[in-house]
């Protein structure tokens, strides 16, 4: 067992957060210890690769490639997991539960997945899982759900919850910059996964509002429920195109409450350029939650990095020795045996839209997508065609900008699977949503 | 005692913030009972007149003008204390806590002034004193300080901790209005006290400011150590005037850590009008707060008014029941005991500034006070010379409006001594820094 005043941890994981645990651990031990009322020291150190070169000193601790010296020490109350991937964590993290340790983990695809299955055993057990560095990284968005606005109804998350779209998204318009420049270069500062994809298509942002809905409003969301759209085909010219009209794109996840239904979206939105969430800028994150008593609360913060994502997991460990872990831990599960709301049939839901395609700049073409939005009853406020300089078979392509009244998103579907048909399209077309 | 399952709770003070808190227990009764695990009960009312009307129903509890039921009650372990002003409730606080209740209170006032010693009691008597209420309203802050960012040194906080003189400012600019209209205008929206004499000279933002840097660098700060100036000598001509600089002007609260010793003030600011602070508007708060980890985090939202007020006391509530608040408190008490840092004397400070005088329109008079900076070392970097329209005594007045290079305020306070001796000065003068 431990001695009195010590307070042994498990890291499993060291790489980018893990390193920034290691890191406060070290560099904080004497403000965490004044907090904890105990010294949280790290005595396991779990890693894949036991001759990769780490930036931390990690002399004090046993470094393993096992789980199993971890498990068996039973003077670990609490261990920090902090490795990407979701099965095998998964495993690992019934296992540490099992032998009587409380988990804290910042693995949002995880949780997304199998959330559910990991609370319900953390309870059956009598344990806690901590995941605060999950969501939006430094910002303690889920103790503010949790704890902080536990006397309101919440009717509305609106967000940036993937900092490197939003870094991408930023970097192109001030810099005047293509995707694909910005891309790279957010993967060489450490913002993109080595792996891009779920960063940028959406993934990554509606796995964190997921876990977010399902503590604000008592419901489950599927996954595949969540209406999906990245930013991958967002080029310069719209970015531009959008600041012209006073607007800012950006990679919105959206969970509202809409006459007792819920809507949930991830998609790039147009929102007015005055807006806090529309100022937002490089890797950040940015949450606005509305709730009937305390009206709209907003925070902004570092949303991943080292240090930030580091500050959140730690809070969660001193959490897990004060003992508060455990109190908001079954809150939280009392909280999830609300009554689920419906999610609101994404058909229904009627917004302005941008549109925009590349066509081929020969007759009929711009009547033509007319005709089609026409007949499905969508109305065009405003269209602005310009020529592009590439011509790529011999005619011209348009640039073709359209912007909607109201319409439901039922039918500017079924607008635009007729819209893909038309021989005249020219590479990729984009629509997205302008927030009112 | 209560029955399993029945959490009786006291309420003393039942006006703006004490009806919010009864109307959240009534409205969100369902809600609360599935996060507290139990029902949150009013059994007791204490206000100070029988007859008055209320605008909730109070038929389910006993009513009363003496706390002398709601302390013999045994069944209630935790009260809500609402009501302002130092005396009274420091006596009634202390027969609470003495009576073995948990105590929440939203009065910034008596915490700044007897907050130690409250602290203190409650910790002696195994008893907490929850506070979130206390500063910037609806917005969490207190918990985040005191919880989300444990893992951090604090390394300064910027914040607009007054809904009151924000609301004067930003409406003076948006609707070019004198200060005595909006002012008239803040009562009557109940956002200003009947005397809000604190409201508008700092000394709410203050108190405000001494709670959180206790907290966030473990020093207390004597309330009169808070270099504190209001926003009662703006006028229109200085809003319009920073505008066209490109600045806001904002009752800043700051307490900043500088080579270990700590600033603290609360003065009007000029901000550059693209920052997040600056757009800030109405009766809204906004607290920007550095971490070594995380850091820079934003928070922004209702700073006062009734419901977004008894949000928070109700979170606190919630906490009393969970346990959390127990945790919470012993945690904040350790917090507490950490070496204070001494404070960074004001006379030493740099920054630029914003000077406005209005003078005699005659010969020398800039000359007269261009020399007083110069002998002081304050070196100026712009000057704009207005004639206003009305002229006081036969000889016209000038408007005089000065942009220094940084300067130590040291000199500055002596330049001021020396510039109200000039008999040119007609009417108040203003000085603000200019934030960097
Ligand atoms: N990076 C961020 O800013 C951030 C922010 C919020 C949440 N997160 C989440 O935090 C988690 C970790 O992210 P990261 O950025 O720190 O990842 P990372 O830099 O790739 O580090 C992962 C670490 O896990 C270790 N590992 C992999 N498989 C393991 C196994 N089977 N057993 C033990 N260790 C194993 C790796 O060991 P080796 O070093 O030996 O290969 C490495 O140290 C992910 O779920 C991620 O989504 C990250
Ligand atoms: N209003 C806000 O937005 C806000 C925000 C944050 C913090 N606060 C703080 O919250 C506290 C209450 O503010 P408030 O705006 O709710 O004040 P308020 O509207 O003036 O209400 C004060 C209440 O206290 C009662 N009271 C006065 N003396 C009493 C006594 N000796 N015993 C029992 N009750 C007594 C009054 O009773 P009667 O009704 O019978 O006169 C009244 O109900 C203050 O410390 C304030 O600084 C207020």
């Amino acid at each position: 067992m431990a001695p009195a005043g010590l307070f042994p941890i498990g890291l499993v994981g060291c790489g980018t957060v893990g390193t920034g645990v290691v890191r406060i651990l070290q560099s904080s031990a004497d403000l965490l210890a004044a907090q904890a009322g105990q010294s949280l020291t790290l005595r396991h150190v779990v890693v894949r690769d036991l001759t990769r070169a780490r930036d931390v000193d990690l002399s004090g601790c046993a470094v393993s490639d096992s789980l199993d010296a971890l498990i068996a020490d039973p003077s670990v109350q609490a261990v920090v997991h902090v490795v990407g991937g979701v099965e095998g964590p998964r495993q690992d993290i019934v296992r540490l539960l099992q032998s009587g340790k409380d988990v804290i983990t910042a693995n949002k695809a995880l949780l997304c997945a199998h959330g559910d299955e990991l609370f319900e055993l953390a309870r059956s057990l009598g344990r806690t899982i901590g995941f605060e560095a999950a969501v939006a990284g430094g910002i303690p968005i889920i103790s503010t759900v949790c704890t902080a606005l536990t006397a309101n109804r919440i009717l509305a998350i609106e967000a940036i919850l993937n900092g490197t779209s939003n870094f991408i998204l930023t970097r192109m318009l001030d810099r005047r910059q293509i995707y694909d420049d910005v891309l790279r270069e957010a993967q060489q500062l450490g913002y993109a996964e080595a792996d891009p994809a779920m960063d940028v298509d959406g993934t990554d942002a509606a796995q964190k509002l997921a876990i977010l809905a399902k503590l604000a409003f008592g419901t489950a969301i599927p996954f595949d429920r969540i209406a999906r759209q990245g930013i991958q085909n967002i080029d310069l010219q719209d970015l531009l195109a959008a600041a012209d009209l006073g607007y800012r794109i950006k990679l919105l996840a959206v969970a509202r409450l809409m006459t007792e239904r819920l809507e949930v979206s991830v998609q790039p939105t147009l929102v007015r350029a005055d807006r806090s969430i529309a100022m937002t800028s490089g890797a950040h994150n940015f949450i606005a939650i509305e709730g009937d008593a305390v009206g709209v609360l907003k925070l902004a913060g570092a949303g991943a990095g080292r240090l930030p994502t580091a500050s959140a997991v730690v809070a969660d460990l001193v959490d897990c020795v004060t003992g508060r872990a455990a109190c908001t831990f079954q809150a939280l599960l009392r909280l999830q045996q609300r009554n689920p709301l419906p999610l609101h049939p994404s058909a229904d839901i009627a917004r302005r839209q941008y549109l925009r395609f590349n066509v081929a700049d020969r007759p009929h073409v711009l009547a033509d997508i007319a005709h089609v939005l026409g007949r499905h009853g969508i109305s065009i406020s405003s269209v602005r065609q310009d020529e592009t300089e590439d011509s790529v078979d011999g005619t011209g392509v348009a640039r073709l900008v359209i912007l909607t009244h109201r319409a439901a998103e039922g039918c500017l579907q079924a607008a635009d699977n007729e819209i893909d048909c038309l021989d005249s399209l020219r590479g990729p077309r984009i629509r997205m949503p302008i927030a009112d």
